[in-house]
């Protein structure tokens, strides 16, 4: 793949332009080095419009935070940068779980490429089995998707309590110091609503997601044998629900431990089949963008 | 998919040609209640290359069996359609674990669409992944992908002898009644060779792995807990073996149990993931020709 990565956009460390193309590996020596990249000689006060913009930009990288209430800055950034011919690929849950309907449309439309497999399972290609591998004909999918959770409920199953496992939780930098968007279900709700919306491809919102705590079940019913907090989606019936729930012992679920995701997929002809991989971190992540970028110079540009 | 066989070639139940398109459903009551199609208005004695060639031919799907000497008449049925200008699905481990790389420049160099999902874990989306889920940084790839000997590996493990577990194996129709294809290991040189040529665009033979017999295994060492008859593909040392070995406990691959199949992969950035699911199957094997064909639709003609 021969990428040349243009623009930086970033408020915080500090934003770089180059029309020959930045040297990346130079540029995070500096940020390591110095937290920002001020005083380099790429260094340039941009824009994110001016990037998406750019008519010389053909791929739009978008991963600002996940905001599950507007999808905002990220829902505005893709729209414009497809409203301006480029391609996007995204690792931000809020506009895919909100807009998935609205933002896929506006990308077939204009015949342009709209990759997001680093919001679900990051790296680990869930969203490409669900985009191709598999016919429509799911009927179930259970998933473990929420690595924070799932070390938390791994260390309870070894004895830990609740409070402590979220301390090493944070600790170790999986769990952030407000937990609620992990332990209350908030970010599985979002994950829910992007699966729903691929494998049926309409316009479920994560309001739409059935949701229990999992703080709540652990202070009102306590820890039991291999319980997991899943996604369950049940196409026969329509019911999205994330709860948590204790395991059949068969399953290859249970095997899913500490930060790893899993899910179970069941369609009529296949019977069950499993994916089981990394769910989070700044590598996986990023595996997720170039696997995007090889699926989009694959199809768009063969 | 609105898809229109006008030719079914099959010398031994008998072979159908229609225009306007055959009715399937009616064809297969026909085959299940009197065994060949005789008789039947649409049937016709054409050959093989009758179909490949007819200009009104756009997809050839080759189910004939696997061959594992030469391919034939898989390989010349495929290079065939291929030069006549014809996609081509295929669920024949032999052309592909033989002729990979000359049957996927060809098709390449036309232009053309060549889908071989069916040939390794039927429906499960494993040569998706590895195409289009994954980057080229795979370092390690272990699978359990014969059926039938983890069929009888599951039930040693319950307290079988070998030979009734392979009694029971052949009584459920899993293995042949001559079942050295399953369990010398041949079946899995095929598949180790198909997947080493889709992770290294290369051209390895079936020859070119180590096969170990499972039987010879079990006459010599007998069995222990864990024990799977296991594909071990090693990138970095390029050591590609088809051996008995017992998994350690940990490994979600402990899991995989009777007919299913799975498969552990390791990449240098995101670590272990797996996909485990139904390794065979007539339903199975008919849903990866699906799904090819869906990919087909998608890209060739988007």
């Amino acid at each position: 793949m021969d990428i040349n990565i243009i623009y930086i956009v970033d408020p915080v460390k500090g934003s770089a332009y180059s029309r020959n193309g930045l040297d990346i590996e130079e540029i995070l020596k500096i940020i390591s080095r110095k937290g920002n990249l001020e005083g380099h000689p790429d260094y340039k006060d941009v824009d994110s419009y001016e990037a998406i913009c750019d008519v010389e930009v053909d791929v739009i990288v978008e991963v600002t935070p996940t905001n599950l209430v507007d999808g905002e800055p990220g829902y505005s950034h893709i729209k414009r940068a497809l409203y301006e011919g480029k391609h996007v690929i995204t690792t931000n849950k809020g506009p895919i779980a909100l807009y998935y309907k609205e933002l896929t449309r506006l990308a077939d439309q204009k015949g342009l490429y709209l990759g997001f497999e680093g919001t679900v399972m990051s790296g680990t290609p869930l969203i490409k089995i669900l985009r191709y591998g598999l016919l429509q004909d799911i009927e179930r999918l259970r998933g473990i998707l929420n690595g924070t959770t799932n070390f938390i409920l791994t260390k309870m199953g070894e004895g830990y309590s609740f409070e402590t496992a979220l301390k090493e939780a944070q600790e170790l930098g999986y769990a952030e110091s407000d937990p609620t968007m992990d332990i209350d279900g908030y970010d599985l709700v979002a994950k829910a609503a992007i699966l729903v919306n691929v494998i049926t491809d309409d316009a479920v919102k994560p309001k739409d997601i059935f949701r229990m705590s999992l703080r709540e079940y652990l202070n009102n019913r306590g820890y039991e044998g291999n319980l997991k907090y899943l996604v369950d989606l049940d196409f026969n019936n329509n019911i999205f629900a994330v709860i948590p729930k204790p395991l059949e012992r068969t399953s290859s679920l249970v095997s899913v431990k500490g930060v790893n995701n899993g899910v179970e997929i069941e369609t009529k002809s296949l019977g069950k089949s499993f994916i089981i991989g990394p769910g989070a971190g700044r590598e996986e992540t990023g595996y997720a963008i170039l696997t995007d970028l090889k699926e989009l110079i694959t199809w768009a540009y063969s």
